[in-house]
């Protein structure tokens, strides 16, 4: 079905990263179907100014083009009394929309109230070691100054902003495996990620513990230890934000023919299921990242990251759970979400990317902090609008309203059709068939 | 330092998704330090092609541009015996470098060998109910008839296609829960992710249960069920993929100047550690998903699906671990990933966005099950570099030298500045300070 030369493709290609951006778009393109339409095509997603344009190539390695997403925008985000309109980059439809409607229904309600709870950043150098653990610990402070003295450099500039190497230990984790160690420290990074900053103090942690086995008088008797690896941990449990909205029972109103305490019980059952079914538990979570992902990427952070660290705290008590909790006591209804974000508005894209900077300035440029109370706002918006609809109306209604533009795009209707095809779909249920069908009379 | 008008913020915006584009950016645009400025800005964003862009805008809801990520390739993937270019959409420098050298690397040792364990897809309709689980349990033969036939009209596209509802069963959680239960679904979605079609089936059951209890003449008399939702999960440990890669011991050549039993040994703790710790297992998994969320994304796949779903998996034994593992025995070096990934290459924005068409096209119009093989490859690829670093050179070594581009640009270097401090940093330390003070010295 596909005109593809296999037989070109069977061989090693060598050099490719060292051909000019035109070049692998040319070789490429002699595996298409129409070659010279491809590289137009591909061409065309370019910048208007090359200059932009490579800083764009820049970003990463044998860049061809930009893959656009959509740029939206979620008004109504009223954040410990200040309100923010929620920039938010995501592909999949109805996640803005659910943003927004919940933004809203909550600015009318006191909004979402945020707090941090600590700001810590973790890394690990893990090594192996023969030898009798309590020496190690005993000599440890000693070391612990070395490995100050040896990343003042490192640490000058972020020590100047506040931040710096928080704390270094030693863990002990011969239990769980023979003669395995690590030092822990954990750092305050300020308002960047400050993943480059963290991994080189931990290198040079690891340089200087090799140079204290070879030059401490009461370790140079003793076997080396042999050094795994360096690296920043991307679980902060100790990196949290806080979120939550909160209302007496009977204001939630406005779900149809639903009392609010009959909402309010459906609502606090489905969260209570997804802390007892890590099934539904995947999904809920899901749903919260839809909202924090869509935010960390319209503000250059890395959402790999933050799934990772929020994933993992999920199942910290040995049991994956949801990561938002309900409580309905007092009359009250308290809907919350703790997670670890690890944010930066420094460093990384946020000085580079051009709608990154817009993002940060229409979020009045704040703080890592601010930002991480931003970025879980969403995310409980967009949990409180899944978990409402899948307990009220269903959540194929609107999100298949949603898609409904898609599908007609697909069909490429006009704009005529999709007019009368969104008034048809008012009373009627929206399939991929039904679409078809609806289109094909139309024609007729 | 702003000088935004925060006054002006105070009120709860209505009918912002009513304006038209034009309208949303001006509106917004005074909020910023330069509006004109920023209105132009946003604006140089949006596709050449008015009628391409407004395919772009509707993906989403309140659009007002489109945000850049770079699109690259990483070349020689052979996987199961076929050469993959594969493109990878991701903001973080160095990961398609990673995944390129990985793949040329393992391209010379036979490639990836990649199997498709199984494809299933799960469902759940969540109800309460007081009564007799045995009762239930024994009328439930003749409810899932019901929902077969219910769902004729749904699933019949499915099913022309090879696919459809495999199972619907009665799972009782009341041991768990009082009165709990779930409709309990399997589906087969063939080449489609199947998100829309899994939860329009799901929503029929729930609606065929309501009318079981009313219909029904052992049933009339009962308590009426309490339907709280209906949605997929996003936990699918029955759409599994196996890949890995393997060479004798001895053929793990190329790193400096440690053997390839050192390597092996070395590479195999690092994977070990990633096991028995989840602070290094958060970071060992999110190297994973940097090279299968790159690939999600520039086909047009749901990345937060895939990411809810691998870290759900990874801690299925109730303690968080690597999904990737290794074994070094026969003198055989064994390294694999086994993880969910529900992916899709039909419907969605398969065929809607122009550059995953090309994505799609480039890896020759592949079936789910081939994109579940790449995309893993990929994974695995990204975690063979990133462990391979960390137990060698450091990661910080290959990864600054990816970023010192960034930094350049951040500090506006001209592009003889830039070839003046790629040579100097071949052997010098790459900080943010060291960079400065280069370009500094340069300007003096």
């Amino acid at each position: 079905m596909t005109s593809i030369k296999k037989e070109m493709y069977h061989d090693i290609i060598t050099g490719f990263s060292k051909l000019n951006k035109d070049e692998k778009i040319k070789f490429i393109s002699q595996f298409f179907k129409s070659p010279h339409q491809t590289e137009e095509e591909i061409r065309s997603y370019w910048y208007i100014d090359p200059h932009i344009q490579q800083r764009f190539d820049e970003f990463s390695e044998n860049t061809i083009s930009n893959f656009y997403m959509p740029y939206s925008l979620a008004p109504n985000f009223l954040i410990n009394d200040q309100m923010y309109i929620v920039p938010m980059v995501i592909e999949e439809s109805s996640v803005v929309a659910a943003a927004s409607h919940a933004a809203k229904y909550w600015a009318e309600r006191g909004g979402f109230h945020s707090e941090i709870i600590a700001t810590e950043k973790l890394g690990q150098v893990h090594f192996y070691w023969e030898g009798n653990p309590q020496k190690l610990q005993e000599l440890f402070p000693k070391f612990k100054v070395k490995c100050l003295q040896e990343t003042t450099g490192i640490t000058e500039n972020m020590r100047k902003r506040g931040g710096g190497i928080k704390d270094i230990s030693l863990r002990n984790m011969s239990e769980v495996e023979r003669n395995y160690y690590q030092i822990w420290a954990s750092f305050d990074t300020c308002d960047s990620m400050g993943a480059n900053f963290i991994n080189t103090c931990l290198e040079t942690f690891a340089h200087c513990l090799i140079d204290f086995f070879e030059t401490d008088a009461d370790l140079r008797t003793e076997k080396k230890p042999q050094i795994i690896m360096s690296i920043l941990s991307n679980y902060t449990p100790n990196c949290l934000v806080r979120t939550w909205v909160a209302c007496p029972i009977e204001q939630l109103t406005g779900f149809g023919t639903l009392s609010a305490q009959e909402f309010a019980w459906r609502f606090e059952r489905a969260v209570h299921i997804a802390r007892i079914d890590p099934y539904r538990a995947a999904t809920h979570n899901k749903g919260i990242f839809n909202g924090i992902d869509a935010v960390v990427l319209a503000t250059g952070n890395d959402f790999r990251a933050v799934e990772a660290g929020g994933h993992t705290f999920a199942c910290r008590d040995g049991h994956y759970r949801s990561l938002s909790q309900v409580s309905l006591s007092g009359g009250m209804f308290n809907f919350s979400l703790t997670l670890p974000l690890a944010l930066g508005v420094v460093g990384g894209l946020t000085n580079l990317h051009p709608m990154v900077k817009c993002s940060l300035e229409l979020l009045q440029n704040p703080s890592s902090e601010t930002l991480m109370m931003i970025a879980s706002a969403a995310g409980l918006a967009n949990n409180f609008s899944a978990v409402r609809s899948l307990t009220t109306t269903g959540i194929q209604k609107g999100h298949m309203k949603m898609h409904l533009y898609n599908m007609l795009n697909h069909f490429t209707a006009t704009e005529e059709q999709k007019n009368l095809a969104v008034e048809h779909f008012k009373d009627h249920v929206i399939s991929y068939n039904a679409v078809r069908t609806f289109l094909e009379e139309l024609q007729n």
